[in-house]
């Protein structure tokens, strides 16, 4: 397909290294999170309604770059639709969150999950990508993005959302085998689901470990790093961002998977993560979303004071996790223009 | 009061940083949590009338005692008896958590709290100190607790549990002035609250700041620091470990303020742990509580790969966080008994 040339291509080019003007910026759940007009989309539409409308994919994926500014689109989906296309219903409970009523225990759960043809089952995913694609027109470039292995095999395990995942992570622990072929199968089907999402149109995407920081550091490098490695090897036609949230410890094995940029949260100080990180790879983050609540000269000084840290290249201005629905736009808008109107003194 | 002669005090020459033939071993929530008898108790009383009847908290402090042989008892109650005491009433909704219907949204929340005489609002835990001291008939010290006023700020402004916290967050960053005198008057009252346990019996404390790892370094260091410092600074008659989950970008400043040791979660690697904290204080942890749900050959040989890797000196063994209710009483066994039979090659 055929997709309108790109205008901004801020973000490739720092995720390659390449120098820039002033870092790019995007926020993780941009879409379909604090947008009034998403709210009201929210009403009209179940969850997977609007997951699965590729008119509405691109509406709520486009939004964020209409009305905030930002220098990329990420789609808007959810990690669970790889579940889903595993065989594992996910209900979206309002005020609650996701519910898997099939779950995973045991090797045989495991050893009976069938891996579909993606191109088939998430084609949904892939006629949103090529619609958004069509309606950005070319102005700024589109995120594709799954979950990371470990953090998906928290979600089948336990069957829904939780503080410590800690009935999966006994799963690891009690019974290691099945959890190593649990993460194979979705290592397998994640491969090709980011190989259909770029060939379907995404110029650049992101892989999230949000539940990383559950695990320590020998845990971490053995039920979550080799199938993070797996697929940053696999999938280098585009660049790509590595999110392993809170696996601080853990920075310098992610930025040798292959990724061309690290993700990192609040919790780290720039100089660790660019120590840690090296001075090769593109840093990603960190604002601490909750201070999106403070006044709007306070988010300008903070804002700038985290470039004025990290440096203008090599770096992707973020948050340090997803934005909270209760941001006001007003605020986000400010933290956007901090960026574009950075000037390295 | 007269209390029968301390006999095992491997855990208060630990922490004085006393050598020792072996690290002493306790574990966070211990005490009311996995252990059976302890299930039956609870269906057959509410959460605060264990909390209240000293005679319930006694026999609930020392089962962990007789039942699984650890170095240490730790009181039987709960961080939110503070709140309680702030007039704050404190629900436990089974399978939910806490909720507190009374929550701070203002100043003007802040300032209509009253700080009570806490000898007097609670009476009953000092009672409960009392009353477990005799029936430990000193075999191992017992160690009182407060959660730190970040931790409790928490459920005070959210009014529940929460993954993030970020309603609370969002409170300290977008009114520091309100959040500064909230946690000062937590303070005030914590450091009235410690010196009367320790009056009342307690051999040695713990502070629990099991939400530190929401902030950043900057907002760990505004919000939670300064409060955690007084309290130390105050409450110096016995030996103290201050605990913030999640706050391994501060371990130095943990190990500056004045508590006896710094107790560190399973994301932290045990050099990153002792070159932060230093050779001079004593580091607690950080076993994952969900590895006592691997077989037990696991447990002990991760048990002792720990020890080994922290040292036997000036090292108190324990979980990164608290047991969790499913583990099997077995497997905590093998955890205590592979510490308690350790000699270092």
């Amino acid at each position: 397909m055929e997709f309108p040339e790109l205008k901004n291509d801020l973000l490739l080019r720092a995720l390659r290294g390449e120098e820039v003007e002033r870092p790019p910026v995007w926020m993780m759940r941009q879409a379909g999170r604090f947008l009034p007009d998403y709210r009201v989309l929210r009403e009209k539409y179940t969850f997977f309604e609007r997951c699965k409308n590729p008119k509405l994919v691109s509406e709520i994926t486009t939004m964020p770059v209409w009305q905030v500014g930002v220098d990329a689109a990420i789609l808007f989906s959810d990690i669970l639709v790889v579940p889903e296309a595993l065989g594992f219903e996910v209900q979206m409970i309002p005020g609650v969150g996701p519910l898997l009523p099939r779950t995973v225990k045991t090797l045989e759960d495991v050893q009976a999950i069938e891996i579909p043809d993606v191109e088939v089952a998430l084609d949904y995913v892939m006629k949103g990508i090529q619609q958004t694609r069509m309606d950005l027109k070319g102005e700024v470039p589109l995120i594709g993005f799954a979950g990371a292995p470990f953090t998906l095999l928290c979600y089948m395990v336990q069957g829904k959302g939780s503080k410590d995942f800690s009935e999966a992570k006994s799963f690891c622990f009690s019974q290691p085998e099945a959890a190593h072929l649990l993460l194979q199968k979705i290592t397998d089907i994640t491969i090709s689901y980011m190989k259909a999402q770029i060939k379907a149109g995404a110029q650049a995407f992101q892989l999230f470990d949000s539940w990383a920081g559950l695990l320590g550091p020998d845990a971490f490098m053995e039920f979550s790093y080799p199938y993070l490695k797996q697929i940053m090897a696999e999938c280098t036609e585009v660049p790509s961002v590595v999110f392993a949230k809170g696996a601080w410890f853990a920075l310098k094995e992610l930025a040798a998977t292959g990724a061309n940029a690290v993700g990192v949260d609040w919790n780290c100080k720039p100089g660790f993560a660019r120590e840690q990180i090296g001075s090769e790879k593109t840093v990603q983050g960190n604002f601490d979303p909750s201070m999106l609540h403070a006044p709007i000269e306070v988010i300008e000084r903070e804002t700038k004071k985290m470039i004025d840290a990290f440096g203008k290249d090599k770096y992707v201005v973020n948050l340090g996790h997803g934005i909270l629905p209760s941001v006001p736009v007003e605020h986000a808008k400010a933290f956007v223009n901090t960026v574009k109107t950075y000037r390295a003194e």
